[in-house]
């Protein structure tokens, strides 16, 4: 069901590999809401991705960029802009990389080259992308920037290793960005913090599955999935939620505020019985 | 501007006192984004409220019920479900009254009668709200239920005396109940942590109006207003927010993530100059 | 092991029901560490409780004082001064009791006679203990007053039910009261959340071994004994801690900061195979 | 006043500039309470510091060391332990340095190898302190591990640009490796969140004076000063707070837990009067 909710708007969107993306089903939900907008990714993800097929269903031009350089920034916006007619009015930034989870690399015994770039990629880039935007003026008067997070930047989950400093630097640059792009412009930026999600990503880190498994028992209403998130990223574009800017926004069924459910208490018994 | 995000729903919209209220936006915008509601007050509250000219203009009936009584919130869901013509989508709790802030008292002076009061007109009314609605199996599936909450619950603000429990236990009743109710129904509850606005009620308390301006200085976006307020509770009585329960989300312009503002810094060196 | 790290100081602890409550603990720990005080618990809790042993052991004498009414407090107060030969220093708030609990009702069938009575017994008493303090001038500057919370002030454990709510009332009185008291006397207050413990009172809770079990499992240091938690509570009474106040303070093994342990993640592993 | 309470414990202090730094007073506490410990630096800060004098009355050894590199510290735990006689059972990290804040760059006008350098040095630094350590099993089962935070890691100080990320990305590493230290070894790993701090690093910070005097306004207690903050950092490195973990302290005469005080309210009413 659609609303026009994002009627007249122009936006950014990146990280959509394939379908199982978030960033694959906001675009999907962007348009469905009347918004036009350009797809960027880095061009080592978009040779695996099948952002092509999106890009066609979407009417959207795709602009390859390292999500770490600010030269490659800069064309996104400038290119985003043309293509698209003025300035943009939202920015979806669902980038993450962690070379340490890919090798398997524990936490005890981080590769900090590998830390570092982390960083960069995974939360840099969002200073990045707003720094780049106010310098050049690409975002309008109320416009949305939302990132995506993770509870890890809060809790400790000891297969998530540097990412979760990463998610807990991101967080502060929303905050810290949000206020200044809020009083120079009136931009909002925020992050959602989404529950265990199966994409491609999520799926490459070690014991996935155990928590995924754990965080659907600890929700009242389930994980929340990649297309629940998707509607919510669309609320937080939309002129409905002006007001909201600087906030870390947990979307997952509850999760984050359930301390024990019923599920893993009978888990426990049932345990202690065998 | 309206989208239709309603279409189809109905609720119950506590606490419009008159045109300065939350409760009295929030029914403006509902109206228009498609919904049928009911409107709800104290008895006492109606007789000085401009009630019946908002229920004129919304097509809402409006019943009477003291938020202390559970008789009376029975008999609200009751002729909801009549007048409506159905279970409810919606319900805003838009609630609060302290007889201690009334009357000057104190932190340190407080009256626990009028204490024990305030909770239960306050806080308790959205746990009984909440009860009755689970016993009756009044709310649908996937519905929504949001309070109003103030940062007190959080920090300390003077003045606010004992309505800093009464947020505090709000809240935590928001996260109870919303993990009883997802579970059972999928019903999600939040509470929604306003800039301090110039309603009727806000205005009573002592030292409003500099605690305003603060935050006005310390919001990048200023503090938001009714009409925000109401947009806001839109989007979480949709269907675009329907993975987000037991949450207390800001709505506060920034202000909640802002530790020191530049105006804040120039106020001070100013009057270190004067 | 000693330090006379109260040397000269004289309090009040309540809550000393037998040889399990944190209470007792923190009793004998103060008494080591060089402490004067009285003893207060309930008339009825005292007749259970072998708190004339405690008594002993540590010379000090024993006040009852029903923890809702402002009359024995001040008869607390008084008597302690009298007794201690001066104002206090320090004062333990370890006082909770819900009907509704007891009783086994559940968070959707609460007694709401019982609800406001566990407030009014489990958090309230905290507001009159200060204010009570503050009238009389009762507590030294610089004095230190700790209460025992649990983390269902911030997360939901469904056993817990209107205890969730006296919680989160009790962190935001000592907010709210530390804040008054620490600009009058500079006296802190200051809650401490401390592991599920095997008390008297914490057996008696539904589930609680289940959840015991839980914490211990996600904490990485294990669940904190009611012994640690009476020295982490000497160190509040101490002058090492001065400028700490209105906190609410995780002493838990550091559970609060766990999103999952790999006992969880095995746990459910095993589970999914058999 | 002194109780032995660091009797027969060995350590680790790094960050002592001069005799305002935190790390000075820590020392100079830690010897007191009957610890044994060596003291480290960069060796740039070294040339500019008093350190020897402390060294001198500490009866302490100096270790330079790079914090941004693992051999320097590898070099530090082993040249440590050798002179100490042993494992170490406390470490002290006070390290930071931005050079965007120095250069008196704006948050929109960063400079991203500053950046990156700002978060090597102020935060990975205590990734390495720990892997180190762990590595070499150097640190005692019960050790204590605490790095100094700022409340810029939870809201926005404009001034504080990207140190904000640095303490957000520390705090997160307390959390991280004090879940893997805690299974371990029982070590704990916590950061205190400090008032601003007269310092000769805090002073190098635009519009320091400002925001100190705020925050001095807004705490009931005051700002806590560099000697506060060396007791409270004592009885986190003693023995009554070995349940206390992957936390997050405030240590700030209450302005953590303050939205607003009677004398910001005063400051804005005679503002307008004016």
């Amino acid at each position: 069901m659609a609303y026009g909710l994002l009627k007249g708007k122009r936006g950014i969107i990146s990280g959509a590999l394939d379908e199982n993306s978030i960033a694959w089903k906001v675009a999907l939900k962007a348009k469905e809401e009347g918004a036009t907008f350009t797809l960027t990714n880095a061009p080592i993800a978009m040779r695996m991705g099948a952002i092509n097929e999106l890009a066609k269903v979407c009417d959207a031009q795709i602009i390859p960029a390292d999500a770490t350089s600010v030269e490659d920034i800069e064309k996104l916006y400038t290119q985003s802009m043309d293509v698209l007619g003025g300035k943009v009015d939202f920015v979806l930034h669902s980038i993450g990389m962690s070379a340490n989870i890919r090798k398997g690399k524990e936490y005890g015994d981080l590769n900090y080259d590998w830390y570092l770039k982390s960083l960069d990629v995974s939360s840099l880039s969002l200073h990045k992308f707003l720094q780049v935007a106010e310098k050049m003026d690409a975002i309008n008067e109320w416009g949305s920037v939302v990132a995506l997070s993770y509870i890890a930047a809060q809790r400790t989950y000891p297969f998530y290793t540097d990412m979760a400093e990463a998610k807990a630097m991101l967080e502060s640059i929303a905050r810290s960005f949000g206020y200044r792009y809020g009083k120079a412009k009136n931009v909002r930026v925020n992050t959602i913090s989404q529950s265990p999600t199966k994409t491609t990503a999520g799926s490459g880190i070690g014991g996935f599955d155990a928590f995924y498994e754990f965080a659907e028992k600890m929700s009242p209403l389930g994980n929340a999935t990649a297309d629940d998130c998707a509607n919510y990223t669309i609320s937080l574009f939309s002129d409905l939620t002006r007001m909201v800017t600087m906030q870390n926004l947990f979307h997952d069924g509850g999760y984050s505020s359930t301390g024990i459910s019923e599920e893993l208490v009978q888990m426990i018994q049932n345990q202690n019985k065998a």
